[in-house]
């Protein structure tokens, strides 16, 4: 059987850097060998660059994105805490389940999808929240929130909440400033900017964040503190196994952030930018009305409206099977009346916008 | 610098199969795409075959292979439930603490290590417990405990306890027999003789285990009704997405069955059987003690102690640097002590036996 050969520019996964792809196909090593230790010690410090941050715990969790947010709420969350979530699409929605079996008390923020995190709304929600989640990407409608106005916000108000944003769909994508914003905890995935395949969550917390965790978290496998003997080394500088890691995930990694790195973060955010604008403008140039809020777009992942009378899955199975593009349903309620187009990573280029746009002119006979 | 290349011969990861290499390495495909999905269903059939099971809700959960022990637990146990833990390692000590986590009354059963587990004993722990937990083929130790037998006699007492059987270790390698042997549940990683690179947990779980499971677990990216929804399918037919699929480690764990099954599953038995005797004859020959019990010693994964008046690391060292070849030492209170030595997957052949057996002689001068 022929092998497919896709064209990602669905909300995720992309298509991987090359660097990606090689570095996944190298030897194997031991997650105890001296060589992967390194490798794992550089990936873990160009994670601090790509977040901004000089966060000692900032390490990839052995995970797809959403064991990030997972990790998270076992690590920061006790019984009883009210936590205070703002819901502007699925990923916030997903916040207050997770939160809730880890016992918080609950206290979302519901916005309208495509609308961006109210900053107000939010702080008016709970006086004093043990914490505060909010979506900096929403992949579920391609909005961005300002993560650095609610941190600002929050800093001038007290300083026992804790901040925590889910980055998805943002690093290595967009910027993204963990310690100018003021983000205690943040989680990410792999598989989207960052231009690698699945299977990991780089994921960071702050040392404030880290001396209010749970000690005993009711997770094990998703217990910082013993994942942290492992890849942050103890208070004796040794290493305690904790659970094999993804050798292979985490030297793919690697590779990518070494070429993000080369690359420059600004000229890769300029390239999102880029890719994304175009896209944008060609869409409505297409006669295609966008979904998300204007002003709050992300680059990487754009929502776009599916034109009354056109059916939605045959347009994107048209594409899949006719030009090998994969491009993304609508999430939740806008399953089938918003397309998701992601630029992201690898695929933040030029010709991706021009291709897709050339594909849906064709397939929409525009 | 130059890219190491080891014979990982630790108790895992093994060196992959190449074909989990090149296909980790093919271009990657969206999780909700046909042709994945295909290549998805494919997979979870295959590892029927391997399991030995006619469980529909057979399939790789997203992370490695402990992660598997910890949604056994969290989807199986409620606060309060008693659970019976066979320990003769680290993984059954791992058994207790995840079990406690998830609010289980655990009854340990502790047995000396390097002793296969007595089935008598972890009857006599308690005279209806919800679940018996017991590790198949434990890593730390090199011994295969007798799953078939502790299953019969479970059913034989009663139809209730369900019986949790970690095969880490011995999935791909040694006879694993799970509907034969009355195990409702069970999980493995693919980084051991399955020979693909760590990342994923193999798991399946009985219908009966099914109808008692946790409807609203207190994890949610291990909550297996919904894992279930994306890998199986909905009552209704449809798939509803849960996290982002690990693709390109499933499309390497479907490629490495492939080549297992193309073998066959017998010789494949047979080849981890042929190359353990081979390395062991040879390791007695060099005057060396073997560590696990007579009679009960896995073919895949050799334990030796390290002889008095030797440097355990200094030999692992040497191993590594001067042949690139990886060995594990002990765990726990024998790290010093003990070598382990795994012959899994691609790595189950008498060349291999020959190499580590031919260094060892000239590292350790005999």
């Amino acid at each position: 059987m022929a092998m497919a050969d896709r064209i990602l520019l669905g909300p995720g996964p992309s298509n991987p850097y090359p660097e990606a792809t090689s570095a996944l196909a190298a030897p194997l090593l031991g997650h105890l060998d001296p060589e992967f230790l390194r490798i794992l010690d550089q990936t873990c410090e160009r994670l601090r660059q790509v977040w901004g941050t000089a966060n000692r715990r900032t390490l990839p969790l052995s995970g797809t994105g959403s064991i990030g947010m997972e990790a998270a709420f076992a690590n920061l969350v006790r019984p009883g805490q009210p936590v205070v979530v703002a819901v502007n699409g699925l990923f916030g929605e997903r916040m207050c389940d997770v939160a809730a079996r880890y016992g918080a008390t609950v206290h979302r923020v519901d916005h309208e999808w495509g609308q961006p995190v109210d900053v107000d709304r939010v702080l008016a929600a709970h006086p004093a929240p043990a914490l505060v989640g909010a979506v900096h990407a929403e992949t579920s409608t391609g909005v961005r929130s300002d993560i650095a106005a609610l941190g600002a916000a929050l800093r001038a108000r007290d300083e026992d909440t804790l901040l925590l944003a889910d980055c998805v769909t943002s690093l290595g994508g967009i910027e993204v400033a963990v310690d100018d914003w003021g983000v205690d905890v943040a989680y990410s995935g792999t598989q989207k900017c960052l231009g690698v395949a699945p299977g990991l969550a780089p994921f960071t917390i702050s040392e404030r964040a880290w001396a209010h965790r749970v000690e005993h978290p009711p997770t094990w496998y998703l217990d910082l503190g013993m994942i942290g003997d492992y890849v942050s080394g103890t208070a004796s500088g040794g290493r305690t196994y904790h659970h094999t890691a993804p050798v292979a995930m985490i030297a793919s990694l690697h590779a990518a952030l070494g070429r993000v790195l080369d690359e420059g973060l600004d000229a890769v955010v300029r390239r999102h930018h880029a890719a994304g604008q175009r896209l944008q403008d060609g869409l409505v140039d297409l006669g295609l009305e966008l979904f998300a809020a204007d002003g709050h777009r992300l680059p990487e992942l754009t929502t776009v409206r599916v034109p009354d009378g056109v059916d939605s899955a045959q347009v994107r199975g048209r594409l899949l099977t006719e030009y090998g593009i994969e491009i993304g349903a609508g999430a939740g309620k806008y399953a089938s009346t918003v397309w998701r187009i992601g630029l992201m990573g690898h695929n933040a280029r030029l010709d991706r916008a021009e291709l897709v746009l050339a594909a849906l002119r064709q397939v929409l006979r525009r």
